[in-house]
């Protein structure tokens, strides 16, 4: 193969969202005890993962639903101090980058390999985490779709691409998630990479070209198959 | 009179809410040009405050329309940087605490009076601010109802304050607006002072007993009414 573009997913892969998302939890659990919330840390915890599991994280009220459930509805003094806490976190976004995502994009330029962002979300919140990480700048181009799942929102992707002129087995497709970045990517044509990164990483089982365990191995690979 | 109770506005009145939310625009703005928005300060700063004329402030895509106004409708990079920034000002929201306000919260403690407030808005957003002003415990009770226009929505305020047995009189309304704080307070029996902060106080013609320039001169009027 010649290596000309590499698409990159976002969450997981460049940033490492899940621990993030961890980290801004235990922010605003402690937040709430601080202001008088006086519910174990432990069960806190179980209960707010669980309502992220149930309503998914572009949900807008995790918290309202944990007060609720709490029997605190109204306690907008303490519900507050979570909300709050939890966005503060992202003053430290840029710590979650991943493990050699500048090495990475910076060996990717020196290259001329083109470099796209592929990613599932609200536009104004993955760009946020561009901006926040520092690697706007990067990508050759940017594409969030509402819904990987959907093979349709791949369209304006795939439209784009195809009309660079590439062979589809020309590029690397970067994510770690079987389901919505390495299997529909690869029957499309593309390269496929999975890194074990946050947490779907226990799934073992994949149909990826390669196995990453982080970006530095991303990194070997591509040089492989340059 | 035996001063026994007052009932705090927030906005304008125990914070400086006009000056904040003039800093976070600028702050927004600023951010959004330095990721490359290329139209003038000046031509940014009228159309966003025109906006947030036009919507009201608890609208929540002020910097969406800006960006749709100017043209760049889907640049996401851009105003991500701006909501971003908008929102990292509240880091800041301590310093805009109105002057006066500690001074006078623990002096009307040390005298045993009761402190009420009573806010238009969304209670976690109003919360918020008590929590990053650091004044959230000197209230005896918080009030927050979604429009002070509507005189039924002072009802549970009302109801709680005559079950305590004071009479109305004996309790200070302090606000910055004359439409919602001094005349449905005045009516209702309450004394009243207007303090003329934020950008209500151009308009000068008040019925309220009291006028005040800042937290300090309110600070004197109720010590003479103790």
């Amino acid at each position: 193969m010649e290596l000309k573009a590499v698409v990159f997913d976002l969450d997981d892969t460049l940033y490492l969202s899940t621990r993030f998302n961890l980290f801004a939890r235990r922010q605003a659990i402690e937040a709430m005890m601080l202001r008088g919330l006086n519910v174990p840390f432990s069960k806190q915890w179980k209960l707010l993962n669980q309502i992220y599991e149930e309503f998914g994280s572009n949900f807008e009220k995790h918290y309202n639903v944990l007060m609720e459930r709490l029997g605190r509805k109204n306690d907008y003094r303490i519900l507050s101090a979570g909300v709050s806490a939890h966005h503060a976190a992202k003053n430290l976004l840029s710590y979650f980058i991943s493990p050699g995502c500048f090495e990475l994009l910076l060996f990717l330029k020196e290259k001329h390999v083109k470099i796209f962002l592929l990613t599932g979300g609200i536009p104004v919140k993955q760009w946020d985490k561009l901006n926040l990480l520092g690697i706007a700048d990067f990508f050759d181009e940017v594409f969030v779709v509402e819904d990987k799942h959907d093979g349709r929102q791949l369209n304006d992707f795939l439209e784009f691409y195809d009309k660079l002129g590439f062979k589809r087995s020309d590029c690397f497709m970067i994510g770690d998630r079987e389901d919505v970045d390495v299997k529909p990517m690869k029957k499309l044509g593309f390269k496929t990479i999975r890194v074990f990164q946050g947490k779907y990483s226990a799934k073992k089982k994949t149909t990826a070209d390669f196995k990453a365990r982080d970006l530095f191995q991303v990194k070997k690979i591509l040089e492989k198959n340059l």
